[in-house]
């Protein structure tokens, strides 16, 4: 055990995936990461798993545009070393990233409504929270972070607020998925919709946030699942997550809105969005019903950044909410995850299609363009 | 007493005031009004008061224009005669009208909600639910509807699920204004918003419909209720029920929703569109705060009927809420707030800032499109 007094860490040169330029392949650099700073953590880390909002950003067609960068944000790791003023993590701690952090004292992090944390909330800049600087370099030259995560990187350094320490018996290539991915559909369905028994839910996008979403709705007792994908593959996956009825709107004669108004007498309960396209949006609101009828968005869109819908979508008593990592506090509430993923109340193991040593983290990006996996499981090296 | 088997109501030639066209004076006309059909009354309607919704419908600037028609839905009444099978009312029962009813059969008006009748609802097509024909004729040409009520006429018909009996103790030229004005406000803020006490509350347009909403505040308990109007003169009369801050958004330097962040730390933990503006929806979702503030959209748009709004105001955690009637069931809370009313624990008579006889209805139309009044009650003939 190495206390943060005893220790005085020192730059770390390591390998990362850094992007370039937008769209533009990751390459395999030598970078040098600073030690962590006051309050803050450096983590060796030992996987990550590609969620589909690293693409989006990557591809920056709705944001702008920052590079070089290290991108990476669902992560479980190992703390290296801490920085001054850490005293909730210790080297050889097991912990997951956390791409929205929690101070745990801020009007929002005291307050039982809201994980917006308003000083480590999401980060947009691509620098740490605290001191608008990177952590990491190329020769002097900083490299931009991502989510103040940056987890395509053997090591990096994240705010202690930005980390959750988790049970060390706990399986590091699975449960980084509970760091995103998993997390925030689970959290969607059961914090921020509240899915009730026997319900009728629809889902638009089967990709792991999707199905985490029907993995909520199935242990809430929904009564139908209707999960809705342009991918033809993913019916089979989704019935492993409690999708009982599977659409494919290219091979429906009519509008989807129009079949799911027509198959569930109006609408259904609940609606999900999480494709990111905000169009998509206007079709949840318009597929669930009146009177009840609650539209969850998850997605980050890819292109167009702004909702538009028929104001008496609304003054029929439709509810549209955002949800951010499944409205869950993470420091409070990931840990609880991860033991019921341990008491297997919770499926992990069915989203990892593919396990990529981190040499071919460029492999994940193209099996994710091409709809080709759910999640890809990248191995840092020992 | 005269029950329905003993009577055999007749077609009775009363004045009705009719829209001939969009935006074209009310014209005093002889209506013929067919007796009830089976499960309708017949009204004697005694005050009717101009609600801004009427307005917009004639105007017809984002409806389909619907003429000849007679206008008004907010309104009080005797009832005069019944149509077969209705056992609920009897001549002579005092009632206010319902331009959204309730059939308390359907799967809307069983579930505790939702407001949405799906049999009784919201009337669009200016013709009577049962059989999409009209009650009213000049000549026997056909007069259209408003909402199935169309109130501004001597007599009326409506379904007996559009109407509810009321204490023959409350004053009919006050409580027609809870047929929709002051309930729709109340119940947004009560029902819809759940304002809970000590919140900060921000309501756009302070009409009777606003103003409501600030006195549902107000009893709510909440320590801010900021008012926003372009109309100076709505100062004064909105500290009556609860305003804490007024401000009018063209006496103030920066963007009406930078200020109310400003002076909230953040946004208002609930914000109303009461103006039926749909930019203003996203203005009043920008005024309220991440991870809880919620958005109540009330208003008929008058012109563009589309919502645009970023997705990551939905993101950050704001949710967007319609609500029509402040999501009333009419037959069975509109009785309560009559008694509310009786009990002096709700204000309505400050509402009334005019009284009209029936010949002087477009004056009622002037004054409210010039912004000079809350509500003008409007007379009918004894």
């Amino acid at each position: 055990m190495l206390s943060s007094s005893t220790s005085i860490p020192a730059v770390i040169t390591c390998k990362a995936a850094v992007a370039w330029g937008a769209g533009e392949a990751l390459v395999m650099e030598e970078v040098e990461v600073s030690p962590p700073q006051p309050m803050e953590i450096r983590i060796k880390v030992v996987c990550t798993s590609l969620c589909r909002s690293d693409i989006t950003a990557w591809l920056s067609q709705a944001h702008t545009p920052i590079f070089p960068r290290i991108f990476g944000h669902e992560a479980s790791g190992i703390v290296e070393s801490v920085g001054e003023g850490v005293t909730e993590f210790e080297q050889g701690d097991h912990v997951l990233t956390l791409f929205t952090g929690e101070c745990m004292k801020c009007k929002h992090c005291t307050s039982d409504k809201s994980n917006m944390c308003q000083v480590l909330g999401l980060e947009r800049r691509g620098v740490m929270h605290s001191d608008q600087k990177t952590r990491f370099t190329i020769k002097g030259k900083p490299i931009y972070h991502y989510c103040a995560v940056s987890s395509f990187s053997e090591y990096t350094v994240v705010h202690s607020g930005c980390a959750v320490k988790i049970s060390s018996t706990a399986p590091l290539e699975r449960i980084c998925l509970l760091s995103c991915g998993v997390a925030a559909g689970l959290g969607a369905a059961w914090k921020v919709a509240d899915i009730s028994k026997g319900s009728t839910v629809v889902i638009f996008g089967l990709g792991t946030v999707g199905l985490s979403v029907a993995q909520g709705a199935k242990l809430r007792g929904a009564s139908r699942i209707i999960g809705i994908d342009t991918n033809p593959e993913k019916s089979e996956k989704a019935k492993v997550f409690g999708v009982t009825d599977f659409l494919n709107p290219n091979e429906c004669e009519e509008p989807i809105q129009q079949v799911i108004k027509r198959i569930t007498d109006g609408g259904a309960d609940y609606s999900f969005e999480c494709v990111g396209d905000t169009e998509m949006i206007t079709t949840a609101l318009e597929s669930c019903c009146e009177g009840w009828g609650v539209t969850v968005t998850l997605g980050v869109p890819k292109v167009k950044p702004e909702i538009t819908a028929h104001y008496a979508l609304f003054l029929t008593g439709r509810t549209l909410r955002g949800s951010l990592f499944g409205g869950w506090k993470p420091k409070s509430n990931i840990p609880k995850l991860v033991d019921m993923y341990l008491k297997k109340e919770i499926q992990i193991d069915e989203f990892v299609t593919h396990n990529l040593q981190f040499e071919d983290v460029n492999k994940a990006f193209d099996l994710m363009r091409e709809g080709k996996c759910l999640r890809c499981v990248i191995h840092m090296p020992n």
